[in-house]
């Protein structure tokens, strides 16, 4: 019975194939017979091809949007890696369900359906009636002195992500986002991103929600402390997920799984979402085919985990929030995308002459 | 009688005031009171700021959002600048007519209006019941051997875009984009932008809509006999928008002053679009605290416009196909930034902790 989390999770991960090229050769096919100039619509018609490489057609849609957003607490937040108090998880989380954040209004800028889930705060949230309740455990332990999570706890919450990720895609969604609150977790995502690729803590650790050099300096220290003390247990993906990661990241990584699974669009946010999507790709590399990263955070570490992702994001805007802005912003441009290569006319049938340049090559 | 255009043009001119710093001090300071970090979202966050800036409140909407796609022909097409035939614009008109462009498709993503104007296409036109048939005359002159338009042929093309822009404001938009569509049109840009800031013909030069290499030196040749012909007539910015520019170019340039004017948000284009603008500034620097740039194009000449109006895009997609595309994607943006600060809550209102350093400074 104590392996079972980590059988279902080994049993996703199993049942994920890489995609078929064949979508994609389509798709740019159908992208250069559109009336443009070839190639003119630049990463537009990148963001194009690969959507239709994962839903299998040169006429994808990716109109449905969804943002999950992941809440968790972490036990390091109590050694001062935030200028924030813990408490701020759960006042965030009761502020996401009366639509006075962020994300809530840039959601409906982009028409995003919100699925708030409460994986690990440390706070009784059942009276927030429009969060999803799957929580794991009361927050995480200090992972600068042993493991965040057991592994079982850690299948646990990629599990509840995987989960997500089903429900979504049987309700019609086409696109889906993550996103996460958790006082504490740009240091988790630090740890996770220096255990994944070999940089060191000083490379990947920022100021987060607005440390100064010598907190900065402090966290560098404690994410060093915690690759130290969890070494023996960072053997592979989910023993360094368990021991470095969140409950709320782990949810994270199991929707990047779910929707490799279901062959579905994700679009990572920030930091702390790329960090658990990294995760999703060293469990299972075939992760990564479904997989977009939406804009590229000021914090340091980000360009380390999109490096490693083999990403480039579509937006560089200087943000550092998290909560699934970045995707939130993302989506309604990969939604464009998908408009152009599905809705456009070919030249044929507007009756537009083609370019010399063009005739000749056809 | 002759210079009536002109005249009227002047008044408008003379009408366009600078805005007041105050309301964006306001805009600051309720961003600096939301519910995240301060100024965690970076690049939306001074977005928000120049919208409340613009519309005098801390409050600000862009929701109701309309594109201007202006439409003209130039003589110097038939000297090839192009690979596409000077039939193209008005085959692309129809198609825009008839919903199959590019424009169609990222317009509906984003929720914007499109309003098709003929400026000086060389067709009949009259046929699309849904283009605006303001027609100056049947296309350009060819720039290199002569001035493009007269000063009261470009004058009347810029009263166009100003009484659109009035038009769209009166009934309620609150954010105008630029597009165009004209072929030949690059090389006006890149004539203008010459002009304008005085670099060299061989640096505002690209391939347009897919030039080769040889097609680009002839281009910019091309560019250097436009210089050299209308020399005497480059004495004012009026002077050199009639020489060198075009019809649709012109109509853009009266939407941004008529914006100026109206105190509206408007968001350029591309190199053309950002050309057009670029003239509206030149003609009335106070024009240029109500402009807003898109995206940065891979034409070379786009960014030499983007340095002289001081401005940085919002997106950079490799993107160079023009009709408002880029305008329309970054209007997307600039309405999930006008949100943020007129709909997030604020620490207070919301009962979220401040951070520690935020606490110790205000």
């Amino acid at each position: 019975m104590s392996s079972t989390y980590e059988d279902q999770l080994a049993a996703v991960l199993g049942s994920i194939e890489a995609l078929e090229r064949d979508a994609e050769d389509a798709a740019w096919e159908r992208l250069d017979s559109l009336t443009k100039p070839a190639r003119s619509l630049g990463r537009l018609e990148e963001l194009a091809a690969r959507v239709g490489a994962v839903q299998g057609t040169d006429h994808p849609s990716v109109e449905r949007k969804a943002i999950v957003l992941a809440a968790g607490d972490h036990g390091v937040a109590l050694r001062g890696v935030s200028p924030y108090p813990q408490e701020v998880t759960w006042q965030m989380v009761a502020n996401f369900s009366a639509g006075g954040a962020a994300i809530n209004q840039i959601a409906a800028a982009v028409d995003a359906e919100l699925v708030l889930v409460d994986v690990g705060v440390a706070r009784d949230l059942s009276a927030l009636s429009d969060v999803r309740h799957e929580k794991v455990a009361w927050g995480t332990q200090d992972l600068s002195v042993g493991p965040a999570m057991s592994r079982e706890e850690c299948a646990q919450a990629v599990l509840v992500g995987v989960r997500l990720a089903r429900e979504l895609v049987e309700r019609g969604i086409t696109l889906v986002g993550t996103g996460e609150m958790g006082i504490g977790n740009s240091t988790s995502a630090a740890a996770l991103t220096a255990a994944f690729t070999g940089a060191r803590p000083e490379d990947v650790v920022g100021r987060g929600t607005g440390l100064d050099d010598a907190g900065v300096r402090r966290k560098a220290e404690i994410v060093r402390d915690a690759l130290v003390v969890n070494h023996e247990l960072l053997v592979d993906p989910l023993g360094t997920l368990a021991a470095l990661g969140g409950f709320e990241l782990a949810c994270l990584t199991g929707v990047v799984l779910g929707c490799a699974e279901e062959r579905t669009c994700v679009v990572a946010d920030g930091y702390i979402s790329g960090a658990a999507a990294l995760a999703a790709v060293r469990l299972c590399p075939n992760a990564s085919d479904t997989l977009f990263a939406s804009h590229r955070s000021t914090e340091p570490g980000h360009t380390v985990v999109l490096d490693a992702l083999g990403l480039k994001p579509v937006l560089e805007l200087d943000m550092r929030l998290g909560e699934g802005t970045g995707a939130a912003l993302s989506m309604g441009i990969m939604d464009a995308a998908a408009r152009v290569i599905s809705g456009m006319a070919t030249f044929a049938e507007a009756g537009v002459d083609r370019s010399s340049a063009e005739e000749a090559a056809s």
